[in-house]
């Protein structure tokens, strides 16, 4: 409650003229914050600095990390081990419930569809890709030849150097990059702690603080067979971060939509947050509803029920955002402000005040077609979707690199592979659960004669259809799904393998939707979108941060509390306050205390600071990033945000938003105290 | 944020229909929720248990307390207790600072003005007060009527009885009741802790939870200058509430506002509260600069500090409730569906229907002065009101007692001279502050030429006229006021006080502004008010129960979490969780961890439980209420509600809506283990 007049007060403060006064902002390692650092915290970034970062950084997954020794040793989210964990998993042996600590290199488990990747080079290729474009091209035809264009310098460059090579928008198009990777995918699970310590006070206090998580893994990149030899690495620093401590978050945050126009926001607010509400509501509740069944399917639904439980938290949490007044009152303001800055100057207008319009377009296409695009959606999981993934990656790498679909591109096609063809288990009796409930939701909400309805139930009753779908598809095998990929079109024209059919006969009808949307929908809002973003890039050039694209980025801030609830948040928390919150649940779930806590309970220095907050301006992707000190040392993980930090998909406020971290000292005490791994930390502090 | 959509989806019930299915309402002894208990619970009211806890209840300063052994001990909170803490120090010794633990009935302290009553007997007297009325009394002449009745009824009882008579108006004037106590004076200090253990997390904290404060205090009341035997009395369950548990709080609530109407709310939502808040600011923001000078100031000034801290937090709380659409949103929905039921009776409409336009006049009628009125106000506290009251007090009591004011009918001037006699001692400094502050803002706040701003500034600057008032006058010692009541007008007419001059000469004035105030404002309210309660009372009768009238209550509920901030609040803090908030902080005030914990910490059972919510229906007033169990055992100790029972003036939300207790496991391990106290611990157990 007592958030109200805070934030009152800041959506009345002209904050907007400097967009980057607050603690604000996922920057670019080419362009670091250094006059903020210097003028707010008397740091001086240096080159050497900066670089030490980037060569300690990873991509691992969907998340970011870093090496934590100079063996190939990355520190992560349990997280976002998660997946591997349970993928490494059997009915008899359950890592995700149990955890893992590999006592010897040779006792660390490779995953299955693991993929690390280390950026080592970025490169200002603007001039070139605006070279590529016809002098007189505007619309689709200039947004097409500038993806032939991106998509050949990222060829061209992978070609060349043999690193991954993708191609970054920033500033809404005023540039574009080239960034290079170097990928590893021998990478095997060294330690993750037993879901309970990892994830203590479960979906509740997901998104929460104070908090109590234990929420990281280690993971060993190999190659050749050995661990890799990794030079650059951050040594723990077992005291971690203290109270205002300024600190640093590099990592790779997945995006952020700060320049969206009211009129897009209003369309989320009130048409798709409260439906993808609904949406994830009923997906959780049919996913709790068959973790049911007993202790196996629990283990089956586990990882995906979390990360859907994650998002619904997540995207309740932006809904949350939007309907509160203040922020929507500094929205407001923000573009008002930034209206009449382009209105002040009539060359800027010219360029670019159709933006607006040009978005309002495009929102009001999207509101005329929501239902039946809602409705002609399949699994967005399991194998009926990588049915669909493989029918369209032979149909695409059929045509030249330029004309493909975006994710197609010569260079983007490795990833594919790799996704497409996991060895990870597959569970039959999950997959015709799920696909039997999407049939369902096809059946009812699209109107009989539908041809995406009739093509994906084949004249069956939902439960008919799943059961022969799961029934009769060889795809769970990785070699079948090989064999699609090397017998190119003919192949897949010939499959008789019934979920290879059903994707065959709902691609077209899919691609007409989605070319009828990126005409409609997608081409407009982009096209506005850049042109506010070249706005904004013409106004306030790089003083302001890009939005996240999941790539590299340098956060930084305080070790800050918060005002929240009519009282103070501290910005720590303790091992104390971790026994406090289960004993005051009576240990109920989830909110048991681990059993490795209790029974070594009394050997523990409880006063130990467990988990800590900043005011770095973190998002999705940036789970497993490492917090570091002035001095490149590792004081903490980055694990989550609060829930106020959550609305900073649209609007960053220094007095409530926060990261959340396991703090360095945890850290060390769970290594050495809970799970007699001091070898492990020994590795970390460089012994 | 979560409680968005549980307060809405409340909002959209309609609950309205049956006004106690809830754990709602403070209920008198004559009529208690027997029906709900049944049926929620499962628990039968008898009268010999509702009798035993009458006779255990005690109302103590402006709170409640119990008796907890046969001896007289009685049990309140320390913030109850706090103001004859203060009384009783000097500046060598500070009892407020340091705590106080008597190890022999000898070391007691006698406390300079603190009154416990216990009630006795109650009495419907309905039928007499309305038999008093003239058949053809309307607006103010039965009003007056009906006062003198009241008055008269009450004079005669004290008269026969020689216990203190007070009626009490229920339902809006639905009921009259006669309530009768015994009064005692002789209360001395047994027991309190050091402050920081007793309002650990001090105004940040106040009215929230989770919560970790040590808020209890012991007095013995004594007669003949003997302990008083209390046959009555709650015996503590070391053991206390465990979730779930169905529990009673049996107390004085103050004062509830939830017959409101929506014009009202209005007033004090967009003038009343904004401008109180300001108003308190200024006062808080005056004291602390005063505290700053120095420990002895500070040691003055910190129970008057503490109070109005905790008189803001808890007005924002209520301005807050007000500002939150659901809250609204259900008020709106309750008068709606009150209206549509008076209408759909003719004959009540025509009985009741014009009350809604009486309170829309009064309001109006408020508005019109309401700046004179506020600037017309001199201190609420120190000498310079002690002689306002006194000046009235010798005017009023020449008077028939049935055309006195309110508060000074013969049945009603024990108390009022035990107040005005009170030997507490008197600060010099403190009193110059805050009349100088207080005379500034008048010389500000009202025109030059205002009667009132003249004759209380005298012709001087305020710094000047403050500290002439203050040298001049002899009200500090008793004895001179006991010599104006025994001289009677002539006295205080002779007087050459300047304070008593002062008072002398606002007193017309302010006597004109209240009775412009009867007229306009109370008088219209107050029978649009009844008109209300009435017609409540005619629908609903003893179904509801009354809004409280700082008389003894019963209250019920269970001891139970809440959602908010995005997750779950459990019901129970450990000592585990006062170490963690501790040391979260890094020990800084007001979160430093008293130096008496540190000492003994190893010692303790961090598990054990110290603070718990349940969710009966409180408000001020019911500070130092015990807690009890079925078996009338004492389980707790209420001694605040959190942020969300703010609101519960105007509306009772069971989602959120948590009386805030100290746990009795607390209370034994506190006299047990921290403050050397077995021996009223034993006391307390009947040993």
């Amino acid at each position: 409650m007592s958030r109200f007049p805070l934030r009152a007060a800041l959506a009345a403060l002209s904050l907007l003229a400097c967009p980057a006064l607050a603690d604000e902002g996922m920057w670019t390692f080419d362009n670091p914050p250094a006059a903020q650092l210097r003028e707010r915290y008397g740091f001086a970034v240096t080159p050497q600095w900066l670089e030490h970062l980037q060569r300690s950084c990873v991509r691992i997954g969907g998340g970011s990390g870093s090496f934590v020794s100079p063996d190939g040793l990355v520190l992560t989210n349990a997280h976002v081990a998660q997946g591997q964990q349970q993928k490494l998993s059997t009915p008899e042996r359950d890592y995700v419930e149990d955890g893992f600590v590999a006592r010897t290199r040779a006792q660390e488990l490779k995953c299955p569809d693991l993929e690390v990747v280390i950026l080592q080079s970025y490169e200002d290729v603007t001039a070139q890709v605006l070279a590529a474009l016809p002098a007189d091209a505007t619309g689709a035809a200039a947004v097409a030849a500038r993806e032939a264009a991106c998509a050949e310098i990222a060829r061209a460059s992978q070609e060349a150097t043999g690193l991954q090579s993708d191609i970054v928008k920033l500033y809404g198009g005023g540039e574009y990059w080239l960034y290079r990777y170097r990928s590893f995918t021998d990478v095997r699970l060294v330690f993750a702690p037993e879901a309970q310590a990892a994830y203590f006070g479960g979906d509740d206090d997901n998104f929460t603080f104070p908090r109590h998580d234990l929420d990281l893994a280690l993971f060993r990149v190999y190659e050749d067979g050995r661990p890799l030899s990794s030079p650059a690495w951050l040594p723990l620093h077992v005291e971690g971060a203290r109270e205002g401590d300024l600190v640093f978050v590099p990592g790779h945050p997945g995006s952020t939509e700060r320049l969206l126009t009211l009129a897009q926001l209003q369309v989320r607010r009130d048409h798709t947050f409260p439906r993808s509400e609904k949406f994830l509501d009923e997906a959780i509740d049919a996913l709790q509803a068959y973790a049911a069944r007993g202790p196996e399917q629990a283990r089956q639904a586990g990882g995906l029920l979390m990360g859907l439980s994650n998002g619904r938290k997540s995207r309740q949490g932006e809904y949350r955002g939007l309907l509160d007044p203040a922020i929507w009152a500094r929205k407001e303001a923000e573009e008002a402000d930034f209206r009449a800055r382009l209105a002040a100057e009539p060359r800027l207008q010219e360029r670019f005040g159709r933006a607006w319009s040009l978005i309002e377009q495009a929102e009001q296409a999207r509101l005329s077609r929501l239902r039946e695009v809602e409705g002609r959606t399949m699994p967005r999981f399991g194998l009926a979707r990588t049915a669909q993934a493989l029918v369209r990656y032979v149909a695409e790498v059929q045509k030249p690199d330029g004309e493909r679909l975006e994710g197609y591109h010569e260079a983007q096609l490795r990833r594919q592979r790799f996704r497409l063809l996991s060895p990870a288990p597959v569970f039959p009796e999950l997959e015709q659960y799920l696909l039997e409930r999407s049939l369902r939701r096809l059946a009812t909400d699209l109107e009989p004669g539908d041809p995406f309805r009739e093509a994906a139930l084949a004249g069956m009753v939902p439960a008919e259809r799943a059961a022969a779908l799961v029934a009769g598809t060889g795809l769970a095998d990785p070699a079948a799904r090989q064999a699609l990929i090397d017998g190119g079109p003919d192949a897949v024209a010939a499959s008789t393998d019934p979920l290879v059919v059903m994707a065959r006969d709902l691609d077209p009808l899919l691609r007409e939707q989605e070319a009828w949307l990126r005409e409609n929908v997608e081409g407009p809002a982009r096209a506005g979108g850049e042109l506010l973003g070249a706005a904004r890039f013409a106004i306030f050039g790089r003083k302001a941060a890009p939005d996240a694209t999941f790539t590299l980025r340098l956060s930084y801030g305080r070790v800050l509390g918060y005002p929240s609830g009519g009282t103070r948040v501290p910005a720590f928390t303790t091992f104390h306050g971790l026994v406090d919150r289960a004993e005051s649940f009576g240990s109920q779930p989830p909110y048991e205390l681990p059993r490795r806590f209790r029974d070594r309970l009394d050997g523990l220095d409880l006063s130990t600071p467990l988990n800590f907050v900043s005011t770095c301006d973190i998002t999705g992707g940036n789970s497993g990033s490492p917090v570091v000190d002035r001095e490149g040392r590792l004081v903490g993980l980055v694990f989550d945000g609060n829930l106020e930090s959550l609305a900073g998909n649209f609007v960053y406020d220094e007095t409530t938003n926060r990261a959340v971290s396991v703090h360095a000292a945890a850290i060390a005490l769970a290594l050495r105290d809970l799970y007699e791994a001091g070898h492990l930390l020994r590795e970390m502090q460089g012994r």
